[in-house]
């Protein structure tokens, strides 16, 4: 294929994405497929030769899309959001057009430049305390990962190493392996300290952890996967405070800040913390600029080597929102999960199992976990919604997440209107059940 | 911007990447720019309004241009290729259209069973033994990972895991923290058994490590990041006898067999070795056919839980260059490493440092290591092509990588002579100079 051909083909493709996201509606939110599908409808190996795009283009409507699970379907609420709009489409575009491999400064300067500059206009967004930015030449910055697990691994094996330092000049008859045997890391039941957690969206005590952390030099790793993005909204900002206790601070832009999947962003208040872990320089990474105290080389923060120009992303969606649009993105999001939460507060048979203070509303059946159980799978069944699952302090919660980009107000009515129906269904059903059982 | 403003841009983009990569060769491939330049080019924080896409799509050339490295340019023969293709561009846009995050099968059971497959094609392609696919319901297969660092660190892990529990198991009295500070990594200096190291791409001799790994039940995984693309060839196939003594495998396709970065293939022979390390499964994440024992839930398998669907990548690279055109692409890069190899070969000012087995090769002067460095230095700052070193045995060493898919015998000979004609001008240069000083 050459670039005459990509011409038309990508034409193509830019039109099937329009398409397929403009009618996403349409598609059943949930796949029918069984384990083990997609086997079959392919060869069993690679073709000698080579198959045109039209081939290959056809076979997406007839083996793929039968197996895809649609995340960015107006009926899917389930895990948490995973972000997609257009400005970002446009700017991976671009990153695979360009495809360079950011490691060090030199590698591409821009790639490298325009990740730093970015993380200062996102942290300023959220009014992040000075000394996570990079800008006046202070000791903190951020970097774009690959996932939140990426971001806690980090943070985990920077508090190692500075710990295991710190104990060898303090008691320099210990050796690292002693150390570490008694190293402790602290997490509460849903997981570091965190600002939303996955099953409920709880928010731990940052002014009760911040200062004992600080007090005993223990690493404070704040982990804000989903929440972070709310924080952009001054009325939210709050649900921060105490962030300037923290050795590091992540959130994923790509759950719910428009831009697509993978953008995880970690901020650090000393760049040495992290860089110091990670410090590798043979021959062919070095540069001329690198002791300049001006650059910065991204593999020493991360544990891959390579790294795309993730930064765009962020360039295009920052630029093509303005603050104000990402603004009623997050604001309409809350405002739906407040509209499912009434909803569900009307109807006797429910119950709320936590506290909405985002765009996650988590409710059941009031009864036995097994009704619960029964009711989610009904639903999954029907494939009309699609839910997952959590556990809060033993009970089997249904977890309802507004996600999609273009979810709107019908889309949560629908979605309640037919939980209802199931739920109306299953307790006939199981009292009749019950009925029969007392009968015999 | 909605679907109809995307119809449009993004066509517009597709436009732009085509003409970016089909006039690379008119751009200075490494940029003029110095540490800092991009801030004070762009406002220092993040708009409040929006802006709209033809106002960031004119700041590309603007701003971004100016600090790219171009990785595709004919005239780079920097670090290693890191390839690119038009079918895996197409492949990476419907992989963001798509938007999955598939951690899990019911995630997108089209994106985990494609990579299932495709990882099953890729390791036929190869020759890779059967123990090490998935296909008849054996004990291995395959895994996409964001980069070979990250194969390494979970073949680490998993050794670690496996070895902890098989000591445990024979000395109960010992704890952790003591077996972990007795264990021991085995690497040369070149870093794990390594097919292709990054300096001089030499290979380790599997038939010697792997029986004393078998036999001292060491896990042994083997790094292939560069060379393993060119095992698609039958004639070096055979740099990969010995395979068979590996507990897992990798090579980076994103390297060199045009899927663009990222796309790190990695095989194991069990896969319970790593799967036993890193399961997690809360409520959220269960499904109904986890237990099915068809299902493959990759967040097992990595670090990170989100994922995109990079297998889409291998299918269209796979099925639009067919092997036979993949091969081409291989067999093309090596004969023009061995072009340079003789065009050094035949200039008595200049030797080959290591044996030129794949697309890569290590040069110098003959003389020292300042004066190589010079060479270097004055390579790199005219800007014409751009080369980085490597150390060998204490030597100074220019490494010219074959890189660029676009690559012909022109640019090589356009490179050769610009070299001999720098080192020309050089060697004069130190010539008057030591004449100087001699009369001093």
């Amino acid at each position: 294929m050459d670039a005459a051909e990509f011409r038309k083909s990508g034409k193509q493709m830019v039109d099937y994405i329009a398409d397929y996201l403009e009618k996403i509606d349409k598609r059943q939110v949930f796949p029918d497929v069984e384990p083990g599908y997609l086997r079959p409808l392919i060869p069993d190996c690679a073709p000698q030769d080579p198959e045109s795009f039209d081939d290959v283009f056809k076979d997406i409507e007839k083996i793929i899309m039968p197996g895809v699970t649609h995340w960015h379907s107006p009926y899917f609420f389930a895990y948490f959001p995973s972000t997609s709009s257009f400005p970002a489409l446009l700017a991976d575009m671009l990153c695979g057009g360009i495809g360079c491999v950011g490691f060090s400064w030199a590698a591409s300067p821009a790639c490298t430049e325009l990740e730093t500059v970015m993380m200062d206009w996102l942290g300023k967004m959220i009014n992040l305390p000075e000394e996570f930015l990079a800008e006046k030449g202070g000791q903190g910055g951020g970097v774009i990962q690959g996932s939140a697990s990426e971001a806690t691994l980090i943070s985990l094996l920077a508090a190692r190493t500075k710990t295991i330092r710190r104990v060898q000049s303090e008691k320099p008859e210990l050796t690292e392996a002693d150390i570490m045997g008694r190293l402790v890391a602290y997490a509460s039941d849903q997981f570091c300290a965190t600002l939303g957690t996955t099953p409920c969206c709880s928010f731990d005590k940052l002014f009760d952890l911040g200062p004992i952390c600080n007090k005993k030099s223990f690493w404070m790793h704040i982990d804000a996967a989903y929440a972070g993005s709310a924080f952009i909204c001054p009325e939210f900002r709050h649900l921060l405070n105490g962030v300037e206790f923290a050795d590091s601070f992540m959130f994923n832009p790509h759950k719910w800040l428009l831009v697509n999947f993978d953008c995880s962003a970690m901020w650090v208040k000393k760049r040495s913390d992290i860089t110091s872990v990670f410090k590798l320089e043979p021959l062919y990474l070095q540069h001329q600029h690198q002791d300049s105290g001006l650059v910065t080389d991204y593999r020493h923060w991360q544990i891959p080597l390579g790294r795309r120009f993730r930064s765009l992303k962020l360039w295009f969606v920052l630029r093509m929102y303005g603050v104000r649009g990402l603004q009623e993105h997050i604001r309409k999001h809350i405002r739906l999960s407040h509209q499912f939460e009434d909803l569900v507060l009307q109807d006797e048979r429910f119950e709320i199992c936590a506290e909405v203070v985002l765009g996650l509303v988590c409710f059941r059946l009031k009864g036995s976990n097994e009704l619960n159980k029964e009711l989610l799978k009904s639903i999954n069944e029907a494939k009309k919604i699609h839910l997952v699952p959590c556990h809060l302090r033993e009970k089997f919660v249904l977890r309802f997440a507004i996600c999609s980009r273009v979810v709107e107000t019908t889309h949560v009515e629908f979605a309640w209107q037919h939980i209802s129906q199931l739920a109306t269904d299953l307790l006939k059903a199981w009292e009749q059940n019950h009925h029969q059982q007392h009968q015999q």
